[in-house]
């Protein structure tokens, strides 16, 4: 048997921790599978003398991870620190510096950085592998930049966030509206404290913005990500997808159009019998549609301490088995940046809901403002008359581009008696 | 850029054709993508003047693919011929045996000569490759050996005959009879002219016994799979399942069990809202059950030119790369032959249909078998009656081990009234 893959660990957080364990737990199998043993030689946390149920101790200590990448007894540096900056890219940068491989979650690091960083791995002779950044334990990255590799990818999308996903899941199921789901899911561990990255729709961004570099073959372009959220859902907008036949889910979408590569994150309407509508709870998802495959969908995990350890150890073993690939598939220098479109150039269909004062003339308004704007309504729902009072008014708008469905909805949120910001969700046939 | 990967296509059949469009298609991306051009060097096939709309004018033409596997000046052979034995054996055992890598289709070559192939291949220091074999389009084999390497797995099933899942769609989508549809489903291409391979769960099983190995780590062990078709599942079946909440799925299921190993492929009732049911026509879908990953199901189009082709040139492509893995994801020698378990072993529920004359005291004598066998029944079907005719009963019951619902359905046969073999369905909570 070959010499070991000696391995050094930043980070002793939740996936730090899974990692260790499951590399414990399957060392003997592992071993055979890479046909060569795979060691911890060194750690680095920020509190040495924390309980985390796993044991470290033939691993060097190293207080600082950016020391321990340029310095530990080790082939790989797994970096499990996270945030887009600070130590995390240090350690990483160190790392490929000191001519190391490097195993990463890190989507926030790569959707800033990733770029740079495969250009450095590249000058270094070096891999940088990140499948635990994007949907957690589905090997979503290894399918697109290998199994998929012979194909022309059209549009790759899914569901990317499963805290998102948790919530409009349970909004569903009980009828609660956003802020009381959000507090339970706080409670459980499925949200953080501050839950702007994942309920603002930035989570997604940055595996959305990794997904596209691969499919596309462009650099990481997260600052042209269309970025919304999910606070501006409410139940009664769930209860009317239901009525229309569709599920509310946040999706992160990355397709090909004529005016470029458009990546967009934001609720979406999807077919209550199609591939996205049931992934429920905290499973993740990613469609991926090829010139000659087709469409083809991996779910499972998307995060957690077994998924995501899972998918930081496949990558370790493919370094020990040499089965590193270029970072987004091909080499730093033959990615284009081919152009970024707007969500201004969308073309969809709409649902919007007005809540507006329950008066005559008022839905004469509302039509000439479409009229102007040149949309067309699909179907309209009402549930009853309230004379003077405020009553939400639903209607779904026929496919139109983006820029004009906007203008009308500028023009409605003028109209005196339309006293919300109207709320726009997209409908897409996915 | 490095030199060309040479690749030599043995079989210019639908798929052969297929993978020659898409690597012409696609030449300059692939080489982009593996730093190196792939180059078809050279062909054989049945007949040279066939138009089979593809230019392969650039190849040398081989009548005898065997020869060509010998002595082509290719790297890789490509066998695209089909068959478990005869030439497509022949042209492998050539090929490795003249110290070339492998990529193959060839789902019953592998699942009968699989281990000796495997060792063949290692002994010549090469790669057997053979993601298409599997579930078509869908990167199953590389996801379970690379992207889910670090788990132990637990269970693998899922729906790998696009043919079978066809029928079955269609019969619950029109009420139609098999016959019925396994005809339109010849005429349209999706069958064979002899669909022995497919409605009989023979292709279904191939497949599986090279998940399993892959899964379990054991040498591909195709005679221990218990197979079972679709050719007695009448339409009158679909519409009960219906009713109980299920819908009828051919599976193959491979699970680690207390008695071993058990693969088996048959009709299964799943129910409607779980991840098999939505898989319909001709997609195929497989479940991994990992330890740490949890439940990963991927989906795609199982078969057709566009998808196997997809995989074949995956599979070139990580050869062009150096990305070659082991055929079943450890050594051969390190493949242990653990207990395979036998269908008698199973537990499970059962869906149970007895064709019966209408008369007083046959149900008591069916209560009776089922009481005599220790199987206890949980809900029963009956609509209407009708005195002296033949009518369905339709029976769920509770979960038991096989053998004993086996003994209760023999009992059950011998009564008089009973006047057809029984038809049970298992109840999957998949």
């Amino acid at each position: 048997m070959a010499a070991p893959l000696r391995i050094a660990i930043a980070g002793l957080g939740t996936v730090g921790v899974g990692t260790v364990q499951l590399l414990q737990e399957h060392a003997q199998t592992i071993a055979t599978r890479c046909s060569r043993p795979i060691e911890i030689t060194a750690v680095s946390a920020r509190d040495r003398r924390r309980n985390r149920g796993c044991d470290v101790s033939m691993a060097t200590w190293y207080d600082d991870p950016v020391a321990m990448a340029r310095e530990a007894e080790a082939d790989v540096i797994v970096e499990l620190i996270g945030g887009s900056d600070g130590v995390a890219r240090e350690t990483v940068r160190a790392a490929l510096g000191a001519g190391r491989d490097v195993v990463t979650a890190n989507k926030a690091l790569l959707a800033v950085h990733g770029t740079d960083l495969a250009r450095a791995a590249e000058g270094a002779g070096k891999h940088l592998a990140y499948e635990a950044a994007v949907a957690g334990g589905i090997p979503i990255i290894k399918a697109l930049r290998e199994g998929l590799a012979g194909n022309s990818v059209q549009r790759v999308y899914g569901i990317l966030n499963g805290t998102c996903n948790y919530i409009l899941t349970t909004m569903e199921a009980t009828g609660r509206d956003f802020q009381d789901v959000l507090a339970e899911a706080q409670h459980l561990g499925y949200a953080e404290a501050d839950p702007t990255f994942d309920v603002d729709g930035i989570d997604a961004g940055h595996k959305l913005a990794l997904l596209t570099s691969v499919a596309f073959g462009r650099p990481v372009d997260f600052p042209s990500v269309c970025l919304e959220g999910i606070r501006h859902v409410t139940a009664r907008d769930i209860a009317n997808a239901d009525e229309l036949g569709y599920r509310i889910k946040l999706l992160g979408v990355a397709e090909e159009t004529e005016h470029g590569v458009l990546q967009r994150v934001h609720p979406c309407m999807v077919p209550k019998n199609g591939p996205i509508a049931s992934v429920d709870g905290v499973f993740n998802a990613v469609v991926v549609e090829g010139d000659h495959v087709g469409r083809t969908k991996l779910e499972g995990q998307g995060a957690g301490a077994g998924p995501t350890a899972s998918a930081v150890v496949a990558d370790i073993m493919d370094l020990a088995t040499g089965r590193g690939a270029f970072t987004f598939g091909v080499p730093v220098q033959h990615l284009k940046a081919t152009p970024a479109a707007t969500i201004d150039t969308h073309v969809g269909a709409y649902y919007v809901r007005l809540m507006v004062v329950d008066r005559p003339g008022v839905f004469a308004e509302i039509a000439a403002a479409l009229r102007d704007a040149q949309v067309s309504m699909e179907s309209i729902l009402q549930h009853g008359q309230n004379p003077g009072e405020i009553v939400p008014v639903v209607m779904t708008l026929h496919p139109t581009v983006e820029a004009a469905a906007t203008r009308a909805l500028a023009r409605i949120a003028d109209i005196g008696a339309v006293v919300e910001p109207p709320c726009m969700i997209r409908i897409e046939d996915l």
